[in-house]
C-alpha cells in the first residue's frame, strides 16, 4: 500500500511515518519546507498545482490529510493562512480526490464540538445545535462538511478523526502549542508560566494514537468518523506539578490564575467506536508519557540531564 | 450618518447606495474595481491594507458589509476566491470594527439553512443541527459565527440579515446568477434555457428589500438577526412564462427537466421578526418586478423593444 500524510513533517505527521513504515507501507510525506527525508517532497496544500503534481504522480492508495494551521489562538492571529491552508487547501485536495479516487483520512478536532458542554459523542452534531467559538475550529468543522458533501456528490471515500489533547515526541514548543510541550519547555528553560486552575483535560500519547490512526487503513468505513479521545480527567495543575517532579523543580516560576476566558472547563469525549473499531486504547499513562516527552525535549533542545543538575547545584 | 458599503458596485450594493443617498446618508462604496462614481474607493476586501486605509481614514458609523463571492455554483467552481473575500476578508473587517466600533450589517444567505427543509425561521440553528450543504453555504454560516463571537469576546455591534431570491435592476448575467437574470436574458437574446419543475421560490424585489436594509440603519438591534423573505411561492415554470409572456415570444427555446438534483424543492423563510422591527414588506409585485427589470436589462444590454419587434416580423 502506499500511503501520503499531508503535513509529514508536523509533530503528528513524524509519529504517524514511523508508525506507518514499521507496517511495511510505502510512505511519503509532503510539508511546507524541503527536508532531507526519502519518500519526501515539498508541497504547500494551499498551490493546487504543487498538489496535483505529487498526487498524480504517484497514485497513492491512501492520503492521510494531515496537514493545517492549528490551534485556536493561532487561528485567531493567523487567520489569513489558517482559512487558505484549511479550507482552501482542503478543497484542493478533496476535488484532487474526486479524480484520482484515493481513500482518505481527515484530521479533525475536538474543536468542532464548539460550545456544546456534556460528553462529546460523534452523533452530537447531527442531534444538536452547535456553535464553534472560533475560526479554527470552524475550518475543522468546514473540512468535514466539504468532505461529506464530496461523498454524497461524488462518492468519494473519507473516513474523519476528532483528535483531543495529543502529546508527546516531535511536539517543538512555540507560544501557540498546548500545555505540555509549554509546560516541559518553560521548565526545562526557567521560564515563567501560567497554570490556570479549575480545568481539566484528557491527555493521548502520541504514539498510542498513530495505532490507532494506522488501524484506520486496514478497518476503513467510508463516511465513518472517530473521536480520538481518553478516559482519564487531569487537572491542569496535575500536569504541571508531575513535570515538575520529574524535573526536580519547585514553581516558584509558575503563575496559577483562575478559569481562562472563552475556554470550556471540561472536555469528555466518547471513544467507545474508536474503541470497538479501531481497538483504540491509550495504554501509557501520562506519568510514562511525560518522561518520555521530556527525554525527546532534552535531546531536541540540548538540554541533558547532567549538565541541568549541575546547573542546578 | 456616514456609511460604507462594501460590494458597492454589485446588484444589490448599487440600489442600496441610491436608497440610502435617498435618506441623506453621506453614502461611499469600495469594490473590487476603480469607477467614475463620486465617494468611492477601489478596495479588495482581501486585501488588509487596502481596507485598514478606507476605514481609518474615513470614521464610517456604518457599514453595510456586502462584498462576498456570490452563490452555490460560482463558489464551488471559485472555491479560492470564496474563502479569500468571503472568510478572510470578513474576519479583517471584523478586526477593524473591533478597533474602529462602527456599526455593521453582514449579508448572510437563507443558504446558511443547509440541509433544513422546514419553514425557515431565524432561530432554526439554535434548536435544530444543520449541515450547509456547499462551501459558500458553509462561508456565510462561518460569518455569522466570525460577528457572533467578536460580539461576545470584543462587543462588537452587527445585524446579520439573510438574504432569500432578491432580483431586480442592476444584476448583471452571469452563468452564475440566478433564474431571473437568467431567464430574461436568454428569452432577450433568443438563447435556450433549462425551466427545473417542481422547485418553488419565493422572489423580492430589490428595491423593497433595500428599503428594509435602509431601515435596519434607524431601528438598529445589535446581535439581531432577519430573514429578508417574503410570502408568495412561485413555480420556477410560471416565472419563465411570465416573462416569456411580456416579451411576447414562445417557450420554443426552452426545455423543461425535472428537479434539480441536490437543490431544495421549497424554500420558505418565515419573516415576521423584519416585519415587525424593521417593517418589512414587499409590495412591488412579481409582475410588476419583472416588467421593471425586463426595461432595466433592454436598456443595459442595448435591446430596445421596438427593434426586438421589428426583428420579430
Amino acid at each position: 500500500m502506499k500511503v501520503l500524510i499531508t503535513g509529514g513533517l508536523g509533530f503528528i505527521g513524524t509519529n504517524l511515518t514511523a508508525e506507518l513504515r514499521r507496517r511495511g507501507y510505502e510512505t511519503w510525506a509532503c510539508d511546507l519546507t524541503h527536508s532531507d527525508r526519502d519518500y519526501y517532497r515539498r508541497c504547500d496544500i494551499r498551490e493546487y498545482r504543487q498538489l496535483d503534481k505529487l498526487l498524480s504522480e504517484q497514485a497513492f492508495d491512501f492520503v492521510y490529510h494531515a496537514a493545517a494551521e492549528y490551534g485556536r489562538w493561532n487561528g485567531e492571529d493567523y487567520y489569513e493562512n489558517l482559512w487558505m491552508t484549511n479550507a482552501i487547501g482542503t478543497k484542493h485536495i478533496v476535488r484532487l480526490q474526486e479524480k484520482l479516487r484515493f481513500k482518505m483520512v481527515l484530521f479533525s478536532s475536538a474543536e468542532v464540538y464548539g460550545d456544546y458542554t456534556g460528553t462529546m459523542a460523534e452523533s452530537v452534531m447531527d442531534t444538536t445545535p452547535l456553535k464553534q467559538m472560533n475560526d479554527y475550529a470552524m475550518t475543522k468543522w468546514v473540512n468535514e462538511m466539504q468532505v461529506l458533501n464530496s461523498a454524497a456528490m461524488f462518492g468519494t471515500e473519507t473516513v474523519r478523526i476528532r483528535l483531543f489533547n495529543v502529546y508527546g515526541p516531535h511536539e517543538h514548543y512555540t507560544p501557540f502549542r498546548g500545555v505540555v510541550p509549554t509546560f516541559i519547555y518553560k521548565a526545562l528553560h526557567d521560564q515563567p508560566y501560567t497554570v490556570y486552575r479549575g480545568h481539566k483535560r484528557t491527555f493521548e500519547y502520541v504514539n498510542d494514537v498513530c495505532v490507532t490512526l494506522a488501524n484506520i487503513s486496514e478497518r476503513f468505513k467510508p463516511g465513518e468518523v472517530y473521536n480520538i479521545a481518553s478516559e482519564k480527567q487531569y487537572e491542569i495543575k496535575y500536569l504541571s506539578d508531575l513535570i515538575l517532579t520529574k524535573l526536580a523543580k519547585d514553581d516558584s516560576s509558575v503563575s496559577y490564575k483562575n478559569a481562562e476566558p472563552f475556554t470550556t472547563k471540561l472536555k469528555r469525549g466518547d471513544f467507545s467506536r474508536a474503541r470497538q473499531d479501531l481497538e483504540h486504547a491509550c495504554p501509557t499513562s501520562l506519568e510514562e508519557g511525560i518522561t518520555r516527552t521530556i527525554r525527546w525535549m532534552r535531546t531536541a533542545y540540548k538540554i541533558p540531564e547532567e549538565v541541568r543538575q549541575v546547573a542546578v547545584r
